[in-house]
């Protein structure tokens, strides 16, 4: 058995502002992410390729929150968040805040396979980028006029009302991911995002965060989360669902219930994640009105946006 | 019931290189901290305020790797970690990466109280210090003899030799921390630090993470950790106590054997962590051959060094 699950985000459009042209985009973009994934599993490729692979995809998609698609900081640049997880050793890579990188996955990657750290960040990282030998790409790469609007709306606000520049993009956090269960009954997951629109004073959330955006454990499941990081760190989202999983013997459908429906619902914490056990189930859970989404395995697959 | 337990570092001189002296400096330092956040518990204070003044009675300190005693840096700087998070409702804030600020656990504060974010890093961080009002103070005050002789010994290895430094001041990591519960109940967590000798490329290590370095919840209890902060992000090590005590019904004493002396054993993770319940118990473990620790409540006190 092997199995991929992919999100592009829990931040999607409201379903009143979808077309069926953009629909049809998100979708076809979505299958081109599981499709350089699933391939990858199915030659008995290992799991860290498969989701680094499907995330890289995503990453150079401008329709999604990462890589070249990423928002606009308060100051017009893109800084951007990704982590990477081995469940074979609980190995894991993690990058905050890095800008020009253009697949921050495979920074995050490097940084696992390379340093003999976990985490990297800011123009530091950018540095080891750099020495890695990793793609670098220019201010133009990163424009989008779709998110320099979103971001022009909101850059003006007053400095203090951080608060209140969070609740109007709030629908637009957006972060993309993948889970796998790989031939040899390895477990692997990614995540990666460009952030929050207009984000100030170096914030990260919880996508480069170990065991709150991202976890991978064979023993378990490997997890992927997507929503607003403030709540998903204070929540240890993606660790409490392995915890639930070895210490309550939920199966991993409940867990990440357990966690998304109720405990993040709670605190107010709205969002979504992806899922996949060593059995090579997978779920997909949210509690806002959409999440990009998609799995695929040998018994059947999906890609949808709203509930 | 109040307790207040604090830590200095699993990161100690090896005992072939302490003297009376210094061995007296350290127990003094401690009896400070510890005395700085017992009076406020005494006095009906809050425990978050509690475990503040603790950490910045250390962090004032050159004896710690935190604020004043923070270590260089690879290109001779001071960058600091720090996290705080309240068991109230686990609001929580931390900060990577930060130069000059003289008291980084405040700034911690300041980005759970002020910002509506969890973490900051960087120059971002600095610039909201700036703005939060906080003290700064220049070069001259991190500058100490011992951490630049320290740094001189590592600092011209090869570039690519990251793994080899580490294993050099391994036994350096420092971090200070403190955990309480207070006459209300209610528990908190603090833990600062100025990172690893000669560190590059922005490493974040666990200190400033949530879940990882730090946790707190009134549900089960407070926690601050210190030691090899990779292992101890791998392992999710302060939010695993939380889920032994939440999930098996563990004691604090049980769920941190389980963690520092089982777990993070098998991954190769030195280090400690000190913990108080939410009936004022106090735990200290650790597996490496020293802690700088103590602990004080109505029952009684202690502040040691070694096993």
């Amino acid at each position: 058995m092997f199995t991929l699950a992919i999100h592009g985000g829990a931040g999607t459009l409201l379903r009143s502002a979808m077309t069926p042209e953009k629909e049809a985009a998100y979708l076809q973009a979505l299958n081109d992410a599981l499709d350089a994934g699933f391939q990858l599993l199915k030659k008995g490729g290992n799991a860290l390729d498969a989701v680094q692979a499907a995330v890289i995809t995503m990453e150079d998609s401008p329709l999604f929150n990462a890589g070249k698609g990423s928002v606009f900081t308060h100051t017009g640049m893109h800084e951007m968040d990704a982590s990477i997880m081995d469940g074979r050793n609980r190995a894991a890579g993690a990058v905050a805040g890095v800008e020009r990188v253009k697949n921050p996955v495979e920074l995050a990657r490097a940084i696992m396979e390379k340093t003999g750290h976990v985490m990297l960040s800011g123009t530091g990282a950018l540095e080891f980028a750099k020495k890695a030998g990793l793609k670098l790409e220019d201010y133009d790469y990163f424009f989008n006029q779709l998110r320099y609007d979103q971001w022009t709306q909101v850059r003006n606000e007053d400095e203090f009302a951080l608060d209140h520049n969070i609740q109007i993009t709030e629908k637009k956090f957006g972060t993309v991911g993948a889970v796998a269960l790989d031939r040899h009954g390895d477990l692997a997951a990614a995540t990666s995002t460009g952030g929050m629109t207009n984000k100030r004073y170096g914030r990260v959330g919880d996508s480069p965060l170990i065991g709150c955006g991202t976890w991978a454990d064979n023993s378990t499941c490997a997890i992927s989360c997507t929503g607003h990081g403030e709540v998903f760190i204070r929540a240890v989202a993606a660790y409490d669902v392995h915890c639930l999983m070895e210490y309550k013997n939920m199966s991993l459908q409940q867990a990440m219930e357990e966690v998304t429906l109720r405990k993040l619902v709670a605190m107010n914490g709205e969002g979504g994640m992806i899922g996949v056990d060593a059995s090579g189930n997978a779920a997909l859970v949210f509690n806002s009105e959409g999440m990009y989404r998609g799995w695929r395995n040998e018994k059947g697959e999906e890609v949808a946006i709203y509930k």
